[in-house]
Parts: C-alpha cells; structure tokens; sequence
C-alpha cells in the first residue's frame, strides 16, 4: 500500500453539496493508516501550483463535519485548464509535499486534470494515485447516472418554478407571463427538471426550451399564444444555453429597440430570458417577468435534497476506499438500482472516458415539439429533486 | 351586532404569508354567529364588481388550514384602483350578496379602497364594517411596526446574498464581483435586510443601495473598487427603485453599448442589477454575474420565517374579532413589545392614516456614506429575518 499524503482540490463552479462531497473525502482520509497528512488545495489547481496548500487535519472536527451542510467550495475553486507546460511545477508540488493520494472534485475537465497529471506522474516515475469525485448542477457528466449537486440545484429550478407559477395564476389579470432562466449552459437537464413543478393541467411551466433543441422564434411566440389563449398566462422556462439553429445563443439575439439600434446581448450583460421577455413583450404587448438567479442555483444549501447531500458524501468517502485499495484513474459513479423505490450504490467510471465529453438529455427524454420533457425524463428527476411541497387550491379557483 | 356575510380579498402582488392570514380570517369567520356565509372575492375588487365571489364555507377544512402554508394569493389577486364611478357597482355587489363584514388584505392602496367603499356605503345608508389586515414585502406601510410577509421576502434576500456571497468568495479568481436585485419598488427595507447576511466583516454583502438615498455613479465604483481591493471581490445589493439624484431609475439609465447606441433598460426589458453589472464591467473590465429573482422573493414558501407565518395569521383573526365587535375603518398592526427577546402583540392604526402614503427607511437606519445601515437597523431586522443558517469556513480560508 503506497504511503504518504493526500491532497484534496475542487474545481469549478461549486454546487450546494459540494462540501459534502469533501466532508465525505476527509473524515475517510482521516481514518486512514496509508495516508499520513490529508492537506487541501486551496483555489484548486491554480492555488496548488502557487503552494496555496492547507493541513486539514488541523481543521477542527466539528467544522468538517459543519461542511456537510455549507455552500459554496469551502477550498476556494478555479477554472484553469491544465497545460502541458503545468506539469513539471504540479509534480514538483506533489514531491514537496509527498503526495501520494490525489482527489479532485469536479466535472469533466477535472477528470481530465486528474487524467493527465496521474499519467504524467507515471511517465516520470512517480507513484500518484488519481481518483474523481463527480460534481456539477449542470448534470451532464459521462459515466455516472446522475451528478451530486444535480438534484438539489433541480429542486431550486422546481420550487422557483411552482412558487412563481402559482403568483403568476393568481395575478394574471396584472402580468401575463413569467420566464424562469436556468444556468446548465448546453446541457437541459435543468430547466428540465422544472417539470417536476407542474401537478395540474394547468400548472407551471407550460413551455420549458432547452439548449438539445433548435430555438425558433415562431414556433416559441405561437405556443406562448396558445398557453396564453388557454390559461390566461404563460409560464416558460428556458436554459441560459438555448441558441438558434444556426448556434447563435439567444441571450446574444439581434433585437433591435424602440429606435431601430441593434443590440448584442450577451456582450453588454445580457440573458437569455431577458431576450425572450422583449419579444413576448414586443409581440403582444403584454406585461410580465424574468428572473435570472444564475448561481444561486448552485448554493441554495437550505434547499437541498437530503439524497443529493448522502450521495455526495458518500461518493468523497468512496473516493478514499478506492485509493487506499490501489484503484487509480478513475471516478466515483453513481448506479441507479431500482427507480421505484429509488436505489443507488457506487461504481467507477474510467476517467479517460468521462474526460471524453458531455452527456446532453437523451432524445427520449424531450417531447416531439422539443418544448417539453416526456414521461419518461419525469420518472427520471423524481427521486432525484424529491417530493414537491403541497399547496392547496381553493375549489372554484379556475 | 350587525348580522350578515363576510367578504374576503387580496389585493396587490402577493407574499409568502398573505394567504396564512386568509386562513386566519376564514376561520374566525366561520366561528362567529354574527357572519353567516364567508364569501371571497375572485381577483380583487376587480372580480368582485363582476360578481366573481366563491363560497368559502364550502371549501375543505383542511384546504383552509393548508393556506397556512401556500403561497401566493389563493383569491386571485389585481392592482385596480378603485375610482369614485366604481362605487355604486360595489355597493349593488354588497347588497346583492348582504355583505357586512369586508375584509381586504393588502398595501397603503388597498386600505384606501376599505376606507372609500366604508365611507360611500355610510353616505349611501349601507351598514357596513371595513377592517384592513396588512401585506406587503416592500415593508413600506404607514402604522405597524412591521408588515406580514416582509420577514420572509427578507429571509430570501438574506439567504441569498449569503450563499451567493460565499460563492463570490470561494471563486473570486475567476469572478471578481456579484449583484443581487431585490423588490421593494422605492423602499430600501429589503436591500437593507441583505445586510443580516453578513457575519464576519469580508462577508456578502459589501454595497448596499437603497432607493432612499440617490445614486451616484463615482461614489458607487469607487466602493467597488475599495471592495474589490479588500476582499478581491465585491457583493452588491440594490433595491430595484434605486434612482439617480434627478430621479431617473437607473435601470432606465442611459448606456452606451460597444457600437455607441444609446440603451434605454426599462423599455426594452431591463433591471437596476443589470446596469450596474455593465457599468463595473466596463469600468473595471472584470467578469461577474446580476441576479434578478423578482416576484420569487414573495412567494418563496419554503422559506417564510415561523413568526412571520403566524403575525399573519393572527392579523387575520384579530380583523374579524375587531369587526364582530364593531370597529370599523381600521388596519390591524403589528407592535413590537420588546425586541430581545422579541415580543409582539396586535394593535390597530386608523385605515385614513395608512392610506396616506408610504413609510420610507428612516435616516438613523442608512449609514452616513448611504451604502450600508446602521447597528440600529440590524436590531430592527433580526427578529423578522430570524436566525441565519450556520455555515463552516475553513481555518486559513481568507
């Protein structure tokens, strides 16, 4: 069994059970014979490079175990992509410190981090073991049914989406519509899971656009109509991600305001909702809303699925049972045993393969008019985003 | 004691505990021998001048007490402003359907509508008794200490800018500052309640903008700046009815974009958070993110403060005891008995006083550079807001 320290790093945007995921990483490390110091990298990669390291041992017990329920990365996060000039300074690092353990939490390119350092430290016959902790909101990692972090940031989606479509019900005689933006980026696994908001016919999101299909404009302002004629509202969600078919976002959509001026969004702080929000406006004349919440989704921590937080504890406790046993290279993964009741253990997945790409939502999981999900994505989300509360309805509330 | 039925409605835009005091009225209602049908007007006075009134007495108990927790306004709700050649229909309604009892729960507007239709109906021979109970998140009503449903829109905004904050913190090497937009229209109260966030002093949020104090665009990059150089980030929170000193909003200020045309936000679908994310942007070339939850800060259910729940329920009840007992004209209010620990009890204010305008934030609340509050104004905050959730930070994560 190889000796020495373990050194832990998250990267990229957090989730709000990232910590979690941590927790989990370190009390398992603690508790281990092989692994003498269990140290953190502070703001990831980057940090590490500059020897931004911490002793988490010295931590106290209680604020470790306080990272169960915490937002945010506790360590500090980055997004720099590792290149092949990083190397020679990463594994002078990981020589300094005697690191022989190496956990990084994050999503693909994390993986691919880990990937590339483990093999680099091989080619120069250095032992390092390597190993993933799935975690993004965004849900679009290869190898693992779902991601930690997913299901809670859905929740948030699903609840904002309920809870706004009931007001907007309710007020519809003042604002006719309200358009909830997710973040997710190309992936539509979030404003997917807004259709865990919807119970009645009638209920909120009557449109949900994600960025798997093409946005065209007519089609998106006939079924806003549609929704309108039938419930005297409208409820949309979209992902920030959306573009039109030729690749163009939305959020970046010529639109031209009162005085004929071209205007590129995303360039002058823009979002995608916005851009919706001006050509429901500019087509009906009708009052309403957006709301872009962007990160909030990824740390609402009094808003987690008690579920997402067990799974992303468990999958950092993992981590360290695979690295103490010699497995190297490769990720945590989450199984979907049975989907009713809902059961899942671990697996892994190589890390060579997940570093590969995305996993966008399946074609099965999007309804023919790609303004909706199918029953199918529904059985999906359910376990994942949790029981939705219940609110009642007055009878007669039409 | 006069004798006949009960009407019930919600006016304006909604909180998370406007129907917790429908649930209150309607159960005090239906226990009294004086009321005998408890009626609730569909959307208002709007609805009701159409004759859209339901039986309440018909519905489920248990739909009843379920209001307690559901968000939104479960009636329907309007902005109709009622004028004087509304009120001979409304009086025809009122006799049609023998109402002697009217309860409204709303803002300073709504209270102007009781006390007009009470006023009419007296010069009209109509026997009727008219209590107002009280709702608004923007906090900003004349006679109480406090409104129903302001704690809880508070609690969102502070949780908010908590979590959000601690994402800045943890990612500031890639974005160096976050804007949170709260609703309020031109009340600084919750802007202000973002400040029982903060703990330790490099806490979110950093800037405070309310809409009582005139906005200044050197003053406001300077702070940032300050900030940015402090901390390495910079939370912002602004009320959405922020204006400059001539009184233009500054989600309606004049941008120029990359191509030097002019931008008008508010007509073409703007936001103050946005503005101010282009004008840091521009100025400082750094990357950030604006959030803009609108009407989600006051149907937020999941979290509604626990005594905010129950101050609303109890206004509702104490509105029809005050009726049965035949005072008329008045708003229940909220007295605040003692602040540590925190006692209430239940008072009335004259429906004239409160129709007569707004309560801004008082002077001894907004610190003196007017971009944060005082100590006095956390001790008036921290029992409404309720205690914040407790989360880790790491030794040595500075």
């Amino acid at each position: 069994m190889l000796q020495g320290n373990a050194i832990i790093g998250q990267s990229g945007g957090p989730t709000s059970v990232i910590n979690a995921s941590l927790c989990g990483i370190i009390q398992q490390c603690l508790a281990q014979k092989a692994i003498e110091k269990t140290l953190g990298m502070r703001f990831g990669i980057e940090g590490f490079m500059r020897g931004d390291v911490i002793d988490l041992g010295r931590q106290q017990p209680a604020v470790i175990e306080g990272l169960r329920s915490t937002p945010s990365s506790a360590l500090g996060s980055c997004r720099h992509k590792v290149k092949d000039d990083d190397f020679p300074k990463i594994l002078e690092m990981l020589k300094q410190h005697n690191i022989r353990y190496y956990f990084l939490i994050g999503g693909n390119d994390t993986m691919d981090t880990i990937h590339r350092v483990e093999k680099y430290c091989r080619s120069q016959g250095y032992d390092l073991i390597g190993v993933g902790v799935p975690k993004t909101v965004d849900n679009d990692l290869w190898g693992t049914d779902h991601t930690p972090g997913f299901g809670s940031a859905a929740r948030y989606v699903a609840l904002s989406v309920r809870q706004a479509g009931m007001l907007a019900r309710d007020m519809r005689y003042v604002d006719q519509y309200v358009i909830f933006q997710t973040v997710g980026r190309s992936a539509g696994w979030l404003p997917a899971a807004a259709a865990m908001a919807r119970t009645a016919e009638d209920d909120a999101p009557h449109i949900i656009l994600m960025p798997e299909r093409a946005f065209d404009r007519r089609q998106f302002l006939a079924d806003v109509k549609r929704c309108h004629e039938r419930y005297g509202w409208c409820s949309v969600v979209c992902g920030e991600g959306v573009c039109y078919a030729d690749g163009t976002p939305i959020s970046a959509s010529q639109t031209t305001d009162k005085f004929a001026n071209v205007e590129f969004g995303a360039m002058g702080g823009s979002s995608a909702a916005m851009m919706l929000h001006r050509m429901i406006n500019a087509e009906f004349g009708w009052r309403g809303e957006f709301q872009v919440c962007e990160s909030l989704q990824m740390c609402a921590a009094d808003r987690t699925v008690p579920g997402d937080v067990e799974e992303a504890y468990a999958c950092g406790r993992r981590a360290v049972e695979l690295a103490v046993d010699g497995q190297s290279g490769v990720m945590v993964s989450i199984v979907r045993d049975s989907n009713e009741p809902y059961r899942w253990s671990l697996g892994t997945a190589p890390l060579a393969d997940v570093a590969l790409g995305a996993k966008p939502m399946p074609d099965e999981y999007i309804n023919a008019q790609g303004n909706g999900v199918t029953p199918a994505c529904l059985e999906y989300l359910r376990p994942l985003v949790g029981p939705m509360p219940d609110y009642v309805r007055l009878a007669g509330n039409l």
